[in-house]
This record gives structure tokens, C-alpha cells and sequence, in this order.
């Protein structure tokens, strides 16, 4: 297989997020935390290294390896275990306990690279014919599963990269539309629309790898989703590969022709086909950043800060709140965790960014709203920390796992109203479980996307490792996110907010859409995936 | 059949829009252009009486009416005229055309009013048992043909009618979202929310009549967009009625689980499922209303500075331009149509709702951009001219098609940097093929509608009525109209912005979302609506 072509970023590690250089060693402070509020010993845990894993060997026959082969040439197929291995998964806790492990490790049976909607097609067409499983590959940031080879009763299962798609493919600066191709990890789109003067903005935590067609597959919300939007608002146009054909999706910037089937894509999780190209509404840079944070008393007062600027349209480009536990112990600020506490009761962060004009307006407007919803400024430096290390938590938990601590973060949506009672659902369903495994744990919560009728909650949970083994430790942490999610769907959230179905949160679909939700994603699945190549064992029940 | 509920509104004429008494005669201003400008001959046409009407005699057996019976009770069925002729179709010029022939004019062969969604459920199944069609039926309001009485091979097609889900089945003032039922007409859901402080904001020219369900059904669109939103973007969930199930759709403002299944739905036009209740995004009544006329010294110039407007985000709750041909015979102000031209170039209407605050902020911001992009303010009044007679134009319309002329609209949408060709291309297909049928004609154009990436363009068509019958005038209109819905496909345009798909652009859907889409679609209908019969010849293909 051939070198990557221009990646912006370095690759990803095998058994943890990110980039082996900002790998983020456990602070005293933390250490000492983990041990007296958890329990947690922090003596390293001995993992296995990259040479010791062993992969099941790969079941990809001769003659299909051929008829790949014959369609994206052989420098773009690989059986070998090195590329295998990092497509073995995603970057969930499971996974990167999955990888501790000592015992045969599941992965793709072989990495297939095509260079064309046509080649995606050919290749497509082998699979069906030849009964092999097919899963979409991104930039690998799945959290849900959503690339676990699962076999499926197939010959064998190949991971189906979209990295050559790596093109801008066209800018039109009048409307402000650019078609980037499905393989561009963020930083490398967000690069290319620079060059033009002009910005995507979307920001997830998973920005520096996922890709523009992972964002657009899952869903994805960034960071900045007050001020740009989900990812889902940016699409107007898709274009995407079936096993039944291709299609061109988003003629208008809206339109009244019938269901919108851009809606059946985004979130298809490459179940229903592969999406090559992403239109996306994209915007001139911002001149003028400015970041103030703020100081609530309690989470509700924040909370009804927030939605008081959602209702109110004052248009924020971040808006964020952390609960009395995160602001506790400075989470939003990843170089200052478990650090001197910032502030007592709640940090808000808001970021505004525009024009000099817009800017100004904006964050004037919202700040007159955050201050009579008592909300008292705590200046920008608190912002700008949260900006910094923005990108970092990820880190964070990949230390936390190497000593002896379970970390992990679920997230869900739901109404104003009904926001304070999920979230103690939610924590209360987490701790109880975690105490049955023998833990104490700590659960934190912030806000990070508002809209108009509610919010998203997301979690970040810490708790100490209990069981002998890996394994017992997966089993550990599947017992607190099924009490969680169960928790979620019994008080009116959404199974995932942000973060997709995949594997982990299928089990709760059937719960969200409803019988006849899943049969309609079945006929559409029977109809374009006849076969049922298409990343099976995710998302549609 | 028992008497309506509280209606808020007259009924609705049977062979024209509205209220009989706010009927528009034409003004001899209006008679002299038609004459000098179109050659149009204004002698009154002589229309058939309501008496003088022949329906095709009800096919509906005897036992079909006695299972109906059974299940929403004798005083919700009827076979009698009187009541399948106010819903024997929507109110297109085509329609309403049709209503003047004096042939034996098609209806439903019954009208079935069911009261709650297991009414509903068990109608659909005696349906389908019995090779029955169902038209659903909101407002009557559909310009599109989607309410025409299609048999399609079923023994008898029946009016389902709505109108008894007329309920604010729940209101959430904190988080701003509403339980409406699907047969309340615009004003009546108004009126309801108002009691409580809040307004849905949802204007579209079928205000006075359409339904909560028929706006979700067909992605409806109001003039209040800028500020409010489309109404699929106020949607928040879905309680829907299948022959294969129930389905409730939405828990959350936002979601990454899957595909959005309401995205199906909206738009789905009664052919996939029946929309009893629509939970929608509602705001509190704004305290302050402003209004701002701006004029242009051309479209292109008008076009940019709404798209300047779209791109910074200033928030006007109403923004549109009309072209030259519109300004220069005062189209958006009703009551001066043909009067004296309020201004040369294109006039602009901007209205900013909302707190004090923030409508003095938007008008600043809006009236700024505007400014720089060369409009020059023409104050208040063209402004409230516009919003006094914004639901009038259908009366005049009317009464045009009354006086020998042929007057009918038209819309689609595209990206900013098409708007200029798609606009040229559809001004000359319709000119060019009413000239063709033997008279000049005026196309009218303004833009309602915007978008950061793009805009709707909406059409006005007057020209003279020819040929010797009816029939001969209905022939020559379809010829105009599939003359400019080649050109919106063939220009890059949708084939409709907000008026829907229905029977009128059918022909026209495999162009828009492709061979694949229509297997979706397909797809979807085979698995909700086995035997086929709900709103059998609209929108899928």
C-alpha cells in the first residue's frame, strides 16, 4: 500500500487518540485525587505493546483479494497486519481497552482504497457478489463501535478507506458552497477553504483526525455549533454510492420536493451507502475572536441562562456550561485539571467571532442576557484556557485508562424542561452502577450545543478499574452505560446527541424510533444494500 | 355530517379562494392593462352556479359505507354532493379552472372525518381491506394537485378530513414547543397559542385556511421565514398514523441516532402516513413590530444586498424583492396593483419583530447592510401596505381568471450564483410558450425566501385566456407550466420551494432526487402503505 497522501496531522495512535507527542502524562494533583476520592491505584498498567498484539489472521480469500485488486490496483489493498491494525476500531474506552488485551484481536480482513465513485461502485459490486462485509473508514474516531469489523456471517469484512478523496473539489465564494471530498480530516478541509478566505467551522473534539465524510455519516456537532451549526445544518448536498447506485442529493438550499433524503444519509453510519463528496455551507474567516467567561451559582441558573440566549437569538458562536462537579475540578480547562479551582459554582465559556461589528453586537447582546439571568463576568482568560486545550481531553482519558482509572463520556438532548431531571437520572443510573462494581465515581456534566426548545448534556465520568483483567473491566464499563443509557431512554433523551449508534447504542434505536422507525430503516437498507454488505451490526436493528 | 367545529375562518368558496365577501373585483386600472398590455378581453366569463354543478356519482358501495360507519360514527361519514364538492381539489388555476367546466367534474366518492388516531388507524385498515383510496384533507389549500380525488384502481376514493384534530393538545413555556393538532387551520392555531403568549409565526399565503398538518405535510414556507424559520425547521416531532403502525418522531432538539425520520415525513404529502399531530418550536408574541420599504436600482443589486443580509446574519423577521416587472405595477401591495407606481427600480419590504432590543438592533444591522449594498430607504409605508394586504393575493388571482385572464404563480429556489440564469430561464420558457398559444404575457418575479447559500424565486404570470373552452384554456397553461418546470430542471432550480410536489410535479421528481431516490421513496411506500392507497398519483413516482 502506497504512503498516505498529504495527511495533516500525524497518524493516529494505534491504542489510544491522537498524536504520541501529546500524549498527556497524569498530573500529581490528578493522581493524588484518583486515589483519595476513588480508590484508584495508579500504578501503570502494563500494556501490550504494538508488536505483541495479536490480530485473528486475515480470511480475505486469494481470488477476492484479485477482484479488489483488479479495481483500485494493488498499491490500494493491503492484507498486512500493519494496516490492518489501525482500522481494528474506533476511540471509545471499549476499544481502547479492546486493545490491552492480550488475546486475538478482531480487525478488517483487508484495507481497500479507491480513488473514484466509480471505483467505490466496482468495489461495492465485488463485495455484494463475493459476500464480503464492507466498513467505511474515516479518520477512525468512531466512539460507538461504528467501525468494529463485524463479519456478519460474511466471508470477511474489509475496511473500505476514504482517504484519497481528499480534494476540495470546488468553492462557490458568491454562495458560500464548497464540495470537499468524504476523506479530509478537519484540519485539512478547514486548510484548503482558508487558502480561499473562507472557514467550515465545525469543531467536534474529534476535529484534528475525523474526516468530512465521518462528520456528515455520524451526524457530528462541533464545538461551535451555536455559531455555525451542527454539521447537518452545513450540508446542502451529498453525494453518496449505493450498491444500487449512485446518488446526487440537495438540489436548493431548501426545497418542497418531497422527503428530505439528504436526512436518510446523514447519520447513516455507511450502513446504507458511502458517501464520497459533501456539499457544505462554509463562510468568509472571522476578523475578530472574543472570548468572556462567566460564573453561575448553580447549573439551573446557567442552565436558564443559556436557553434565555437560545430563545433570544443572540447568537454566540460557543456557548458552554459545566456543572458544579466539572467546574469543580476545572475540566473545561485542560491544563489546569484537578488545579487550583478557577471558580466556585458554574463556568460559562462564550466565544464570539465575525465581524468587528457582529462581534461586538453579539457578544453586547449576550452578555446583557447572561447578566440579568445573574450570570457574573469572569473575564476572557478562563475562555481562552477552555480554547486552548479544546482539542485535548481525548488525551486526558487515554492517560486516565493506563492507570488503573475507567474514564469515559456519553451525551444525550433533550427539552429545557426536562433537562434537570435526565441529568440526575442519568448520574444517579451511573453511580449506582459504578458502586455495584465495587467504585465510587465521579460524574460531571456540561452543556456545549443550545437550541431554541432545549439542550445537549454530556458526561464525563471517573471511576476507579475494578476486575482482574482487561476483560473485566470492559464488562465493568458495559454495565454502567447500559444503566445509563436505559437511564436516558426511561427520562426522555435521545441515545446520542452527538456521538452516533454504531454498536453501543443500537440495542436503544428500536426505543427511540419505534417499530415502525426500524422497519422503515430496513426496507431502505433491503432496497440500496440488497446483500447487506454495508458496515453490518450498526445502527439499524 | 354535524356542523363544523369553531372555524375561524368563512369556508372556503367551492370554485375559488376564500371568503366570498373579500372577493377582489378588478379595478378599471387593472382592466385597461390587461387589455392594452395582454389583449385580454375582460368581459365576464360566464361560470357554472354551484347548483348547475354534475359530480361523477359516488362509486362508494353501501358495505364500504357501513364499515366506515363503524368506525367515526354515521354523523362522520357522508356520500352527499354537498360535501365532496368543497373537496373535490385544492385551489391551483387548474383547479379552479376545472371548476368552471360544465362536464361531470370528479370528487371523492365519500368524506370521512375519524376523531382520534386509533379512528384513523382503523379507517386506514378498512381501506385497505376494502380497496379503498385515501385523499387526506386539511385547508383544501393545495396548489399542486394534491388533493386530487385519484381512483388509481381502487373502488372508491374518500376525503379523509381532518378537521377534528383541532386541539393545543400540550404547550411547554419553558422550552418553547407546542402539541398542535393537524386540522387546525393557521389562524385558529394562532388564536390558541396567543391566549398563552406565544405565536408559531407561520404566514404562508395559504395562512387563512391551510392546516398544521398539511404545512408539515408539504413543507410550507410563510413570509415570516427570515425570522421564523420554514416550517420544517419548526418542527420538533411528529405523531403519525401508517396502515403499517403509529410513529412518534422526535425526542429531541437534536439528534445523532440515525437518520431523521421526520425528514420523511415532512413533505410525505399523505402518501406515506396521516400527520395527526405536529409538536412545533413556538416563540413568546414579539412586543414590537417595525417596518422598512428600500428600493433598488435593479434586481441583481436587490439580490446582493438580501444575500448580504442572509450571510451576516442580521435577523429581519421578513425580507423580499420584487423584481422591476413587479415593482412597476405594485404586485406586493394589493390594493395598488395597476395604481400608481410606488417606486421605479425594486422595491424591498423588511418587517423586525421581536423585544424592543433586539428589533432595534436587527433593524440597524439589516438596514446597514442594506445601505452599503445601495438600497435607499423609502420609509415605513410601502412596508405596511405590504403586510396589510399579504393574504389578498389569491382574491385578485380569482378574479383575474374571471375576466378572461390567465393569472397562476410558480417558485423554485437555488444557490445565490444561479439565481440571476435560473430567473432569465424561467421568464423566457414562460414567455416563450404563452406566446406560442397565441398571447403576450407579464412574469413577474420576487424573491420571499432566503438562505446564506441560496434563495427561493417566486413567479406571478399574467397573460390573456385563449381558446374557446375551459378545457382549451386548462391545455393552455399546462403547456406554459411545463415549459418553465423544464427550465427550473434544466437550470439548475428545484422543482418546488414550497408548494409541493402533489400530481402538478410529479413528472418532474426523478429529475430532482434521482432514479436511486425514487427507489427510496418506493421503497418506504411499499413498506408503510402495502396495498397502496394512501393519496395514490402525487409525489412518488
Amino acid at each position: 500500500m502506497t504512503a498516505d497522501p498529504q495527511v495533516p496531522v500525524p497518524p493516529m495512535k494505534w491504542d489510544a487518540w491522537g498524536d504520541e507527542a501529546k500524549a498527556k502524562p497524569l498530573s500529581e494533583n490528578i493522581r493524588a485525587l484518583l486515589r483519595q476520592a476513588l480508590g484508584v491505584s495508579t500504578d501503570d498498567v502494563r500494556a501490550p505493546d504494538k508488536s505483541e498484539v495479536v490480530l485473528r489472521p486475515s480470511t480475505l480469500a486469494d481470488e477476492d483479494l484479485a477482484a479488489l485488486t483488479d479495481v483500485v490496483g494493488a498499491e490500494h489493498v493491503s492484507r498486512a497486519d500493519a494496516d490492518r491494525l489501525p482500522r481494528a476500531g474506533g476511540k471509545s474506552t471499549l476499544d481502547l481497552l479492546r486493545r490491552k488485551s492480550r488475546r486475538p484481536q478482531a480487525a478488517p480482513d483487508a484495507v481497500v482504497l479507491p480513488g473514484s465513485d466509480d471505483e467505490v461502485a466496482a468495489v461495492l459490486d465485488v463485495c455484494g457478489r463475493r459476500r464480503i462485509a464492507v466498513v467505511p473508514f474515516g479518520g477512525g474516531t468512531s466512539v460507538v463501535g461504528g467501525l468494529d469489523p463485524v463479519r456478519a456471517g460474511f466471508s470477511a469484512v474489509i475496511s473500505l478507506d476514504l482517504r484519497r478523496f481528499d480534494r476540495l473539489e470546488s468553492l462557490d465564494t458568491t454562495s458560500g458552497e464548497a464540495v470537499l471530498g468524504a476523506g479530509l480530516p478537519g484540519p485539512r478541509a478547514e486548510q484548503l477553504l482558508a487558502e480561499h478566505g473562507f472557514e467550515l467551522g465545525h469543531y467536534p473534539q474529534s476535529f484534528q483526525y475525523a474526516t468530512i465524510g465521518g462528520f456528515a455519516a455520524t451526524r457530528s456537532s462541533g464545538q461551535d455549533s451555536s455559531g455555525y451549526g451542527r454539521f447537518d445544518d452545513m450540508v446542502c448536498g451529498l453525494r453518496v454510492v449505493t450498491p444500487a447506485g449512485k446518488l446526487e442529493l440537495g438540489r436548493a438550499p431548501a426545497s418542497a420536493a418531497g422527503p428530505d433524503l439528504r436526512e436518510l444519509f446523514l447519520g447513516s453510519e455507511g450502513t446504507l451507502g458511502i458517501i464520497t463528496a459533501v456539499r457544505l455551507r462554509v463562510h468568509r474567516l472571522p476578523e475578530v475572536k472574543r472570548y468572556e467567561a462567566w460564573r453561575f451559582d448553580d447549573f439551573a441558573a446557567g442552565a436558564a441562562a443559556l436557553r434565555a440566549v437560545a430563545q433570544h437569538g443572540t447568537q454566540p458562536t460557543v456557548i458552554r456550561l459545566s456543572d458544579e462537579a466539572e467546574t469543580g475540578v476545572n475540566l473545561a480547562m485542560t491544563d489546569r485539571i484537578g488545579g487550583e479551582q478557577v471558580t466556585g459554582g458554574c463556568l460559562a465559556v462564550t466565544v464570539f467571532e465575525g465581524t468587528e461589528q457582529q462581534v461586538a453586537m453579539r457578544h453586547q447582546l449576550t452578555s446583557a442576557v447572561l447578566r440579568a439571568a445573574g450570570g457574573t463576568s469572569l473575564g476572557p482568560e478562563p475562555a481562552e484556557s477552555w480554547a486552548h486545550g479544546r482539542f485535548d481531553a481525548p488525551y486526558l482519558r487515554d492517560a486516565l485508562l493506563a492507570n488503573g482509572a475507567l474514564c469515559e463520556t456519553l451525551e444525550t438532548a433533550t427539552s429545557w424542561s426536562n433537562a434537570p431531571a435526565l441529568k440526575a437520572a442519568v448520574t444517579s443510573a451511573l453511580q449506582s452502577a459504578l458502586a455495584e462494581t465495587g467504585t465510587q465515581s465521579l460524574v460531571m456534566c456540561h452543556i456545549s450545543h443550545i437550541y431554541p426548545t432545549g439542550c445537549s448534556l454530556y458526561f464525563t465520568v471517573v471511576a476507579a478499574q475494578r476486575g482482574d483483567t482487561v476483560e473485566d473491566v470492559i464488562e465493568q464499563w458495559k454495565r454502567a452505560k447500559r444503566a445509563a443509557s436505559d437511564a436516558i431512554m426511561a427520562n426522555g433523551g435521545t441515545i446520542t446527541h452527538h456521538h452516533a449508534v454504531g454498536v453501543d447504542h443500537r440495542p436503544w434505536l428500536p426505543d427511540e424510533i419505534g417499530d415502525v422507525g426500524v422497519r422503515i430503516l430496513r426496507a431502505v437498507k433491503a432496497e440500496l444494500d440488497p446483500h447487506g454488505i454495508l458496515n453490518p451490526g450498526k445502527l439499524v436493528p
